[in-house]
């Protein structure tokens, strides 16, 4: 039997759009003498709809989008993800996976709902209650969606268990529609869990990813069969769509066109640049946005987002402005002309001494006998902030926000100046990665962002001679700190056992949590870690913690 | 056998404070007399904590904290919300009631974990699979915890059923530790889900809800006890820390001391009033903070803000800006003078012509050949954000804002601009009932607002002219056409049936869709409706919907 699976792009709640992909995937595979064709999870809609799961018209257009399917797709078997109501007690929907067959349309609910960091799913879906195989000539597959299969990979175990149920109903093969998001080394884990899924089950295993990014989570597509051994005889690229056919004879599994396999392997680096590009691609495209704007502090963050939304957007349609105050140096100025010149870049020289002193000036009876201080530091930034963001309201180009992950921890950022922006495109990569990209966008794109960038100390320059360095620890410590107390949740105990300083382990951690109030107004961030600040770490903010 | 039921205020995450508060509560109760009291629901660590649940020290703390209570509780039978440890597979720890008795601690776990609008308890906890009965002399009492009795009044129904477990064992009176949070009418539905439950179990049921407000969420306590015949012997105050006290026998219920009761029935606008009033003094208190800025207008929503303030912190510790320009009217300014005069506010003057013009001028040339638009009414409102938060760095008063439900939904607002703040007072109180709060601040605090202020046609004044009405419909159409949309969940189509203009339906629901972007880095917003705009209402930004 000819299988394809069909790693595609949807959008939220673009039915007409998706449902127009949909059918041309299952024409062309159907062409191609596939006698199966596998889509991935909600495909129907697109995931994570979140709340608008909550508004009937959008479950009626699933509804009709799954008839109108059915009614289309002969003389294949089409797998894919939708919705569908539950008529008994329970929560009022099911996380379904379609199986349609000569307009015949069968349902498998999802069982381990996802609820914790980016995912919420039982705040929508009932669990299954009901498992089954279905058919195709004599082959019995069986169909669990994502996190099916993902029972004793987290921090905690299920205790439900879908891959036992299925077991008992003994499968010829597993099919696996997901909508898993990307960050740093998921593809590993994901390879541990459907191994052991085709291991436990002792079929092969396939699995079709979602492609795309929706707001903060970016979905890698890089969908995967495991054979009964263990081996990934199909392994789909990485943020891109395909179709690719296998066969499936007698549990075994093999690509239809070896030739065609599209598949990398990458490095770390190089796979986080792609995600980033990927990821402001995706949010331009499908908020139909082209232009994008940035300010160009002479400083590392800024050269690698402008370095990066070049790449994703195209020279042309990135602008970056040079906004340099009394506390800009020269070299500051200078380092973001030649980036924007090698870059090909439209740029703006716009000194905002005027604007600040004018403001200043507004303000001066009222400031009186006060020193020079945040307010005046915050200021700049602020004026900064105004200037992007009219540029944006008059040409509608999207402010790319510029802060790392580094500072959006510890507070290091001006709430309405630089922390302004549609996207951040860094706010889930720590400084010392931030140096990695760039040296990696060197070596991709050839040189682009001037040494000096890479060499000097970062500074915010808000104030004469500042340096990052007088008032946090250097970045090679302070990000493993970072690290430790955000993506591995340590206590401060546990890292000063771990050998980090105790009063900056007690001064940086009441940095990340002071500073709550910052992070609850920041842009999207584009999250490629497994803890990323946003909808997937959700502390309180009115509270009293250490 | 004397009960005592204790609605408290606690800070999430610090145990040191709740511990003592906790005891002196346990220490009064005992020399009262008491055999029995009641805290609410997670009262060892304040509720919500969110993800400082995902941290080991955190949940350290809850158990310490028990075990300190435990040691000390001795003549008295404490009922107390906290969290345990999941020793089994599924999430790692449990919603819990912890009762101690003479030093022995047993537990009842929570069963209905919500994970809808604002609750996220599946995230972190697995549900009871065991239930039991609690002896005080001769009464065998249970314990469910606040949502176990709202199985049947959501907009869905769950399958388990807490009471069903517990009726099976014959209990004489239920406690109920609950963190429900108030909105508008929720003491109806509340005295609903306490009457089904003591009817169904034939028992006395005593509600303990938790007292205070965190970050968007106010707990209102409210705490009511309702006989078998659906009568309430006791409403304890709401906004405000009670122990009452309760004498059961035989499956009665009466207050100790009904000349104490302190429960006053109020109308909705004064609940209203009351409810924003705690809430910004809670937000004040819990973050640390005495003083407030805001923008002073001469409009409604900011001189109701301005009232509510001064009414919450005290008329020394709020701070008017006023801050006109070329497009402002003398009466905007005259109004909110007399405003500012009338509530004995500390206000200046800063006009922001010239700050403006410099900016205006820094960009006049990048600029050339453009007309007046969105640019340049947005760069006026965000230098009024400039001004604010300057002031706040410099004099450490927190910036409150001052948009309203109505301008959040359609996006008439500027993000940076007048969106800027520590704390949005109105954003879940749609224009018409703005108006009703100004009346009502006008009959409590006397005729504070000019007339002026409550009878002149809304605008931005941010071009010649301009008035809300041009661009949008007026309010007593737009907020009702909102709630349909909003709380109500209809699609297009029914609020279309419902009477509303087709036209106008498309184009209000689609500025609601496109401006989640600006709501996605709102300030807090405090709720004080069934669904509010933040953590309860959800909605994808990269989407393509209508």
């Amino acid at each position: 039997v000819k299988i394809c699976l069909a790693q595609l792009n949807y959008r939220i709640g673009d039915f007409a759009g998706n449902q127009q992909k949909i059918l041309t995937a299952i024409q062309e595979a159907r062409l191609a003498g596939a006698e199966l064709i596998v889509f991935s999870e909600l495909a129907i809609c697109g995931y994570p709809p979140e709340d608008l799961l909550d508004y009937d018209w959008f479950i009626d257009a699933c509804e009709n989008a799954v008839a109108e399917i059915s009614t289309q797709a002969q003389g294949i078997t089409v797998v894919i993800g939708g919705i569908q109501r539950n008529p008994g007690k329970g929560r009022k929907l099911f996380n379904t996976a379609f199986v349609i067959q000569e307009g015949k349309v069968q349902v498998q609910h999802k069982t381990l709902l996802p609820t914790y960091d980016v995912f919420n799913e039982l705040r929508y879906f009932e669990p299954a209650n009901h498992y089954r195989l279905f058919e195709i000539g004599d082959i019995k597959f069986g169909v669990l969606i994502c996190e099916d299969l993902w029972e004793s990979f987290n921090d905690f175990t299920y205790s439900e268990s879908a891959l036992k149920e299925l077991k008992k109903l003994q499968p010829d093969l597993l099919l696996n529609p997901a909508a898993s998001p990307f960050h740093a080394g998921k593809d590993e884990v994901r390879i541990q869990v459907l191994t052991h899924a085709a291991e436990y089950l002792g079929v092969p295993v396939l699995n079709v990813n979602q492609l795309g990014a929706h707001t903060e989570l970016i979905f890698d597509g890089s969908s995967i069969a495991v054979d009964v051994h263990g081996n990934l005889p199909c392994r789909m690229p990485d943020f891109k769509e395909a179709l690719v056919y296998l066969d499936y004879q007698s549990r075994q599994i093999a690509l239809s066109h070896p030739e065609k396999h599209l598949y990398q392997q990458t490095d770390g680096i190089d796979e986080l640049y792609r995600a980033l590009l990927f990821g402001i691609q995706e949010y331009f495209d499908k908020m139909g946005f082209r232009k994008a704007v940035l300010g160009s502090s002479g400083g590392i963050d800024s050269a690698v987002v402008q370095a990066l939304a070049t790449a994703a957007l195209g020279a042309e349609n990135v602008c970056a402005l040079l906004m340099p105050s009394a506390f800009s140096s020269e070299g500051s100025v200078n380092d973001a002309l030649l980036l924007s010149k090698n870059l090909r870049n439209v740029h703006h020289i716009i000194p905002i001494e005027n604007g600040y002193e004018a403001i200043q000036q507004m303000l001066v009876s009222h400031f009186a006998g006060t020193v020079f201080g945040v307010a005046e530091e915050n200021l700049q930034a602020r004026i900064r902030g105004i200037l992007l963001m009219a540029w944006s309201n008059k040409f509608g180009d999207i402010l790319l926000n510029t802060s790392n992950k580094s500072e959006m921890a510890v507070g290091y950022s001006t709430l309405y100046g630089d922390m302004c922006g549609g996207l951040s495109v860094l706010g889930d990569v720590y400084k010392t990665r931030v140096y990695e990209l760039a040296e990696h966008i060197n070596r991709v794109q050839g040189n682009v962002i001037p040494v000096e960038i890479l060499t000097k100390a970062p500074s915010a320059e808000l104030r004469p001679g500042q340096k990052d360095i007088d008032s946090l620890p250097p970045y090679d410590v302070l990000d493993p700190l970072l690290t430790g107390y955000i993506e591995q949740r340590k206590s401060k105990r546990a890292l000063i056992a771990a050998g980090f300083d105790a009063d900056m382990v007690e001064r940086i951690v009441n940095l990340v949590n002071r500073n709550e109030y910052k992070r609850f107004q920041a842009p999207p961030i584009l999250r490629v870690s497994p803890k990323s600040f946003g909808g997937g770490r959700r502390m309180p903010l009115v509270a009293r913690y250490d």
